[in-house]
């Protein structure tokens, strides 16, 4: 093992801290705070984790887990994009890609590599794996919003429909089951609130 | 999937958002403020995908990136304990093994075998892999520390010999590659402040 290979591995390890200082706009479930992107990519490799059991036999909940340890790492650069805002989607993108490059570029070259097409296939939600761990990443926060009256749904006065949108149609794309348990329960919520 | 399942998985993983509460003893590398034990297990989930190509290869990372996913979770009923502090030891271990039953026992039985057979194994420190884990959940702060200027070290007026004795001869069992690179760095921050 070259120090020079660990010195690399290291400095990206130390750079992905500050993912813990990005703020999301979901709370954490009892309400009391926003929600980290450090803590919410731990909490969905949980969820893929548990609820991986019961998927696809096509989907392979390791790399589902890699994926989601790294999914967000981007957001250091480029902030995180409240799926209810609005913003706009190429300059998003763009700025996401960059910061990819940036950031996997820490590592030695083999790992760079690596996980910026684990990356990749994430973003393109195109393989069974990334499609499932694209409805996780979608799945969570709902939930945590249910737990905390109404969290970023109170918050950006949303509808159900555009919830259904764009939530909804991603969650049930990768997870149907995740979608038949979970939608009764947000159609509840926006149907007490009159926004549906 | 019957709803029972998914009921108990969920409730599982919404019990399991209460470790974004718990606060460490360490600090986030620019040391604004402590860590929390959801975005440490991320971390050090991340600090294995990276390192954990470079272990032996009686190491199966995606068994090790698991076991810390889980690591912390008993923490949500025991608490964290400082490294550095002073604590009775089996009444700790009597407190997790107790949290480890309530929480593990919230999801469908096979899961709630499955996950506690895996925490015991990460205690035991026994297996490749957990020795690895364990080394890694100790590698972690301290790099935090050397960012903030000490973090826990200074707090708790650590000296060298004790952060060797408790923290070293972990990471040296399971990681001897990551003290050869850790300890000079160490060494020279007590070195400079008296402390060895």
């Amino acid at each position: 093992m070259s120090t020079e290979r660990l010195d690399a591995q290291m400095a990206f390890l130390m750079e992905a801290d500050k993912l813990k200082q990005i703020l999301r706009a979901t709370k954490i479930a009892d309400g009391a705070r926003y929600e980290n992107s450090g803590e919410h990519s731990w909490h969905i490799a949980l969820f893929a984790l548990v609820l991986g059991a019961d998927a696809p036999a096509e989907v392979h909940i390791d790399r589902v887990i890699r994926m989601l340890l790294l999914h967000d790492l981007v957001e250091i650069d480029a902030g995180d994009a409240p799926i209810f805002g609005d913003h706009d989607a190429a300059e998003m993108a763009a700025k996401e890609d960059a910061a990819a490059t940036r950031i996997f570029g820490l590592l030695p070259p083999d790992q760079a590599q690596e996980f910026r097409a684990i990356w990749d296939e994430f973003e393109a939600a195109e393989t069974a794996d990334a499609r499932f761990a694209k409805s996780l990443d979608r799945f969570q926060p709902p939930n945590q919003n249910l737990a905390s009256d109404g969290g970023s749904w109170a918050e950006y006065d949303t509808r159900y429909d555009l919830f259904e949108a764009r939530v909804g149609t991603k969650i049930k794309r990768g997870a149907p089951w995740l979608w038949d348990w979970l939608q009764p329960r947000a159609s509840a919520w926006f149907e007490a609130r009159g926004k549906r």
